[in-house]
């Protein structure tokens, strides 16, 4: 079954993708070949074409065509801060609430020894780099509130101290929209200790 | 945002495959440009490979690289018994439990007056032939157990009577390893009116 092969290949590398399995896969793929001219092969091209051109900006770390990326590259973003995001799709998730107007480092991970991530495969020393060079005056850690999360920004805030740059984090608390009943106790905790002068 | 206008397009079609939304597409996006060379060219080029070789078999409707899929060529296929499937996910299912070893035809689809699936949309003259052609006994529907299936199988069954070929059904009941606690009054129903001597 020649057809199969091929068919089958394919489903096994869908059912890679976060998200989807074998039988989500097998869905995937034949709606695909149903959808040959107006998505299967749409789809070829695009991941041809970003896997040809997409890489990390020199910068950075921002996803890019060229080696630096077009938010670094902008004169509209403010200059003199800096926002450190664990990864792209944390970049991205900031760029679409639209609330911050500086630029991003991307440090490619957290920290964890578990998973053998050590400082040195965090991109820090260009972040230390660039504070000197772009003449940043504040680094505010967007790191997930997670205990990796927040392991590395402490790493981070102390590998950075020697600058003198101002650093700072996210607040914690309780979200837009958020019920107490349905907050875990850490949350409540963050929230009522910083709480603020209504 | 050059890097972004393919990597957006690229999430938006990823978003549009079953199983995957917005975000998911967005996670699995960021995937693959992560794995590069071993995820996302491979997938470009496979994809590509599927939509230049993939078709319909002429004869069954099963997904094929050549005029004739492999299940309709080969010589160890029981001759004589067809068993007509809606799609060919449900052949895919088929296949996978090895317990049927004649030969399939897929419809393309059941009869669906709210979706505008016709008689005519259905792979139905081409089945007819086949009964005489193949020297075709008996014919299984194997549809889905929804209303839109059993009507199918019911029109399907109605259109093959001249042809006075033997045509079957698959058993409806309990499934294997199934509790009568979840299961719904459709099935014991099913199951209780075609009893069988213990």
């Amino acid at each position: 079954m020649d057809a199969t092969r091929d068919i089958e290949a394919l489903i096994g590398l869908m059912a890679r993708l976060p998200g989807l399995g074998p039988r989500s896969a097998r869905r995937a793929v034949l709606h695909l070949i149903k959808k040959r001219d107006t998505q299967l092969l749409p789809l070829a091209q695009l991941l041809a074409d970003v896997g040809r051109t997409v890489r990390a900006c020199l910068n950075c770390g921002n996803l890019s065509t060229g080696d630096i990326c077009a938010i670094c590259d902008s004169a509209k973003r403010q200059t003199g801060l800096i926002c450190v995001v664990e990864d792209v799709a944390d970049l991205w998730a900031m760029e679409r609430a639209k609330v911050f107007h500086g630029r991003y480092h991307v440090l490619g991970g957290t920290l964890s020894p578990l998973d053998d991530v050590g400082p040195d495969d965090l991109h820090i020393p260009k972040l230390r780099d660039r504070i000197a060079a772009e003449g940043v005056t504040e680094v505010i850690l967007a790191l997930n509130a997670t205990v990796e999360g927040q392991t590395t920004a402490h790493y981070v805030a102390q590998e950075l101290a020697p600058t003198g740059v101002a650093i700072s984090g996210l607040a914690q608390g309780v979200p837009i929209g958020g019920e107490l009943d349905y907050l875990d106790d850490g949350t409540l905790r963050a929230a009522l200790s910083a709480r603020k002068a209504f």
